[in-house]
């Protein structure tokens, strides 16, 4: 295992992206959001992605001279078409457009057609917390890993959800969760890490157990509570994807598979103002009083703390921001072999 | 096992309530949503919960002369104050405003304080889809049964989401979920029809499954997906509930236990214009693509059919429309007594 600081990192996705051809203001912005995603402890979603995003780009995958523009306005709600950019500018500039119509509005959601994988879903629902919005954001995700429930053929994707609520002296509530048992990310980080996964997140076509992430090809993923997380990830695949004029259901790119197709990914992201709901932090001391109550609670036998969403990521990103973000070696070489193809300085680890 | 006519159902309901004083076009309404409830087959949401509802009138704990209004006005989102009047009431009122003001915008979020029970989420995530709109429904529940994720202090609800998207020649989807793996009212319903719950649904205060739903005071429902449950029904919470200054966590008062106190019970309802988004028929017609996807799927051994969320429902209520809705008889005798004690005609049921 390696280490890196956050700056560095960025430094080097920056300088990765820039080799590739990506517009110098586009490639700070997403290094900052995937190195974001690093120390925050989305291990599947930040610098893990990047030879992936360099291999789309390679092959005309990604529109790197992208006009990123809204399609469809109301003022409240528009539709952004990300004209088949990198999905962190796409959902950076429809995140920035729905915090300023949700001053306006109170409420906005914007949707997105013809984005790609934006990397957690935790990065956008956040933003709106700078102005003390709550952010909600959905996305179709970029690989189908799930049947219907009862089915066998993978017409689904893990379909997340963020949702980000601040308080006052408390750390924001975060959620971020994949409508699945287990991201498929972090498949793939058992996989690279040459772990095995938990009964339970995944089965095999027979639905017997896969514990093997090798073998992750052969089986699928699991949903939350059955048909109730089936039916999540349809309903919000349906809201993200087909509502905004984009890909969902059979129509999904794999992108894992494919580098070269256009994915046409869908994505939508909500902002509410808090002060046009009532008073703002009378409701911020309100989300405090929630977040202690739950923490104050008895506990259930072998449970040594209770916690709200967000807290093991801030845990993580307090720690990392010290101690650097662990870079498996499998990534490191990776990445090495990353910025000699691209003839740029490699990743500057920690000592 | 006795059974009875929608209509009946409805009359029967109406009288109820005027023999108890609400005012008649108030009755008319509440006993509609009701009886579409128990057609739908939401057994534990429609005349299942009339004593109760005729139990807290009667005890003052429900304003009969309410004065609903909009108390936070933005336009495309507003928050109703429902002046404690029956649930029903407050949500008919909030839901019709959100149709009208997402035509204009596109969409609109009307949250709701001062409410209180309004029976099963689908009814009202499923009237905007009159208007060719999208409907998300969120409440906090009107009792604790969920405690934080490895804790025991029930501190939160099963928080239900409903969400109504309209098709072109297939049904509409229709997805109505607790974030718990059952909803208390299931386990109520259990409880009178003497049957057992599967293991999986409750757990006691040291962690073992609870199955005898006499015994549900002595344990706790489990949500879906573990911490993803917890963290779903805490957003919600903070979001139907906190958000619209109404009760939430420890705030929120057991009305199954208190008939008297102020429930100030929160919801709130989105709607979506999809002509906004695009064109409405060729939305449609893509989700009659993807609900046909997903039914022709391959299956798991062990299923013969695959469904789409609504499709349930809608079953059960043509088999009711032809047949009746049925009443177990411990609730035929609960709903005689109730119309002996409010000395208005019996419940007239088929023969």
């Amino acid at each position: 295992m390696q280490f890196v600081s956050v700056e560095q990192l960025a430094l080097f996705i920056g300088r990765c992206f820039i080799a590739a051809e990506v517009p110098e203001d586009d490639a700070k912005i997403v290094a900052e959001l995937m190195s974001e995603a690093d120390v925050n402890g989305s291990d599947g979603h930040g610098v893990f992605r990047l030879p992936q995003y360099i291999e789309r780009i390679k092959n005309k995958g990604i529109n790197l001279q992208p006009n990123i523009n809204i399609a469809e306005d109301k003022g409240a709600m528009a539709v952004v078409d990300g004209d088949n950019a990198l999905g962190h500018l796409v959902m950076h500039y429809a995140t920035e457009l729905a915090i300023n119509r949700a001053s306006e509005h109170g409420i906005s959601w914007v949707g997105v057609r013809h984005s790609n994988h934006a990397g957690p879903a935790a990065l956008y629902a956040k933003m709106p917390l700078k102005k003390d919005m709550i952010g909600i954001y959905v996305a179709v995700g970029s690989a189908n890993h799930l049947p219907p429930w009862g089915g066998t053929e993978m017409l689904l994707s893990t379909n997340p959800i963020a949702v980000a609520i601040p308080a006052q002296e408390e750390s924001p509530i975060v959620l971020d969760m994949a409508t699945t048992v287990a991201a498929y990310g972090k498949v793939k980080t058992a996989m690279q890490r040459g772990e095995s996964i938990p009964e339970g997140w995944m089965i095999d076509k027979l639905g017997n157990p896969l514990t093997d992430p090798s073998k992750a090809n052969e089986g699928f993923l699991l949903p939350i509570g059955g048909p109730k997380g089936y039916g999540l990830a349809l309903v919000f695949g349906l809201l993200a994807g087909t509502l905004n004029g984009a890909a969902f259901g059979k129509n999904v790119i794999d992108f894992n598979a494919d580098s070269k197709s256009f994915t046409n990914t869908g994505q939508f992201i909500v902002a509410l103002s808090i002060e046009c709901f009532g008073d703002v932090s009378l409701f911020k001391k309100n989300v405090d009083e929630v977040i202690r109550s739950m923490r104050a609670s008895s506990k259930l036998p072998g449970f040594d703390e209770i916690r709200v969403p967000g807290e093991r990521s801030l845990n993580t990103r307090r720690q990392r921001e010290q101690s650097g973000i662990p870079i498996p070696d499998a990534l490191c070489e990776n990445l090495n072999r990353l910025s000699i193809s691209l003839n740029t300085e490699p990743l500057r680890l920690l000592e």
